[in-house]
């Protein structure tokens, strides 16, 4: 999000507009994960330590340049806007070298500082796992392994940044739900254990998702089909010919960008009370009842 | 290029197989700059020494970026491919940690290594001065400066090396034709000086250039529209609500990629018989003759 437009918090929260943003990075998920696909799987850069001798790392290659982005980008202080997170542990990275922006505070610094607001280590796993074989299934002259080491590991640190910051926007949907109608989740944050699925039912809604699953399906087979020497696009009989695969981009975000984006959300909510003065809630509270 | 899928020499250089590619690196430019426009301009840093205290670099921001960038890539033999090149100095970046790959010699060394055939510094230059500025216009709620300065700069790097690269495949298309006919080449290599007009004639198609602008507005129309929360795309009655400059795409092929890969093709085949023995280029005469 662009958070020093000088917009106001207000409009900053409206669903509307963080609404554009999810919708915005869908496209840059989807042109990213036809980039990646491009090369082979080549599954020895996800093998921990199979690298060890050359990276003096003991992680994956993959993670070699995780690590060795993150901290390059960390000195141009990417980790200190709100939408980002490393997955390198950020104790690991070095400090910003430029003066961090100064950004509004939108949201509630206890639930955005839990360490279980971050879900990157959920998603390199479902991303190494499911989604980069998926993507690379050998065949048609593809190879397992075609050697482009240095160019997959590019690409997919590309992708799992993109979802991170999808996934992690979820944050922002859950504030801006919760400052609409904060008597609406007090009860659930309060209740001992905090009622996870009377959260996750407030801010669900089945409509939008299914809309969204066959948006991504249709930008998929937009920006995945081939146009002909002309630009004219050209209607693929045979799904193969694509440069992506529709189902399993629509498969990434119902498997795992949905569900993760919840669980996001909903440890955002259980977090959301955390430091605020009792006296504030009791606002809240009669807010509702008026 | 995949060098490394096994393929024999001859269909690497194949005009097909390289045209297949030139095709789908417009693809690939497209949606970097798409992604580039989502910042505003930022003019600081392409200013030289902006950044020093903090950089200790006395270039700007985005050569910060680039040196940085590149050293991690060099180290994971990037600069080893024939189609890459950095554009810093490659006697400032470190040596491949992993064994460089075999390619198989497609290219002719002496042409290759010629330090003119590299025009990174010219990329540059027009990318700074011409395209960064159109593509980020301010207005509509983009501003000149949104301090996203990491954000900008990292899409800048990936588009300069896309362009990079696709600018560099002129060299695979001189050799292809270089080869297909060499007698008709060598007589304009050998005048003295050699001539470059005759040679730029050789392997210009203006049909196929005219076909590549039409196309490349095509596909920025369909990569660049806007589709409704249904996935069907919006015809923008406003140019400016697209996320891309339709007419910029074109103008940057048509003002700086096609006039400088042009320079390479050129460059390659100037210095395509340095190093090749005499009985060679008789040989290749003669069967001209026959």
């Amino acid at each position: 999000m662009n958070f020093t437009s000088g917009a106001p918090v207000s409009e900053l929260l409206s669903l509307d507009r963080i609404r554009e943003q999810l919708i915005r990075l869908e496209d840059t998920i989807i042109f990213l994960l036809i980039e990646r696909a491009q090369f082979s799987h080549n599954p020895i850069i996800y093998r921990p330590g199979a690298f060890e001798k050359e990276t003096n790392f003991n992680g994956s290659w993959l993670e070699w340049f995780l690590q060795e982005i993150e901290s390059f980008h960390a000195k141009a202080r990417r980790y200190t806007s709100p939408d980002e997170h490393p997955f390198t542990p950020i104790e690991q990275l070095p400090q910003p070298i430029i003066v961090p922006q100064t950004y509004p505070s939108i949201l509630h610094k206890e639930s955005y500082d839990h360490p279980s607001t971050n879900v990157n280590p959920r998603i390199l796993d479902f991303y190494v796992k499911k989604i980069a074989p998926a993507i690379t299934k050998p065949g048609k002259g593809r190879l397992e392994d075609d050697g482009n080491y240095g160019s997959a590991a590019t690409r997919d640190v590309e992708v799992l940044q993109a979802l991170s910051r999808r996934i992690h926007y979820g944050m922002f949907v859950s504030e801006s739900k919760f400052q609409s109608a904060p008597h609406d989740f007090i009860p659930h944050i309060l209740s001992n254990p905090p009622n996870s699925e009377a959260l996750a039912g407030l801010i669900t809604k089945p409509a939008v998702e299914a809309k969204l699953l066959i948006r991504l399906g249709n930008k998929a087979r937009v920006y995945g089909g081939e146009m002909d020497a002309d630009g004219r696009v050209v209607e693929a009989e045979d799904e193969a010919a694509r440069k992506i695969d529709v189902d399993e981009v629509v498969r990434l975000y119902k498997d795992h960008v949905i569900p993760l984006t919840k669980d996001v959300e909903v440890d955002y909510l259980i977090h959301r009370l955390d430091g605020v003065p009792q006296e504030q809630i009791d606002k809240w509270m009669k807010g509702a009842a008026q």
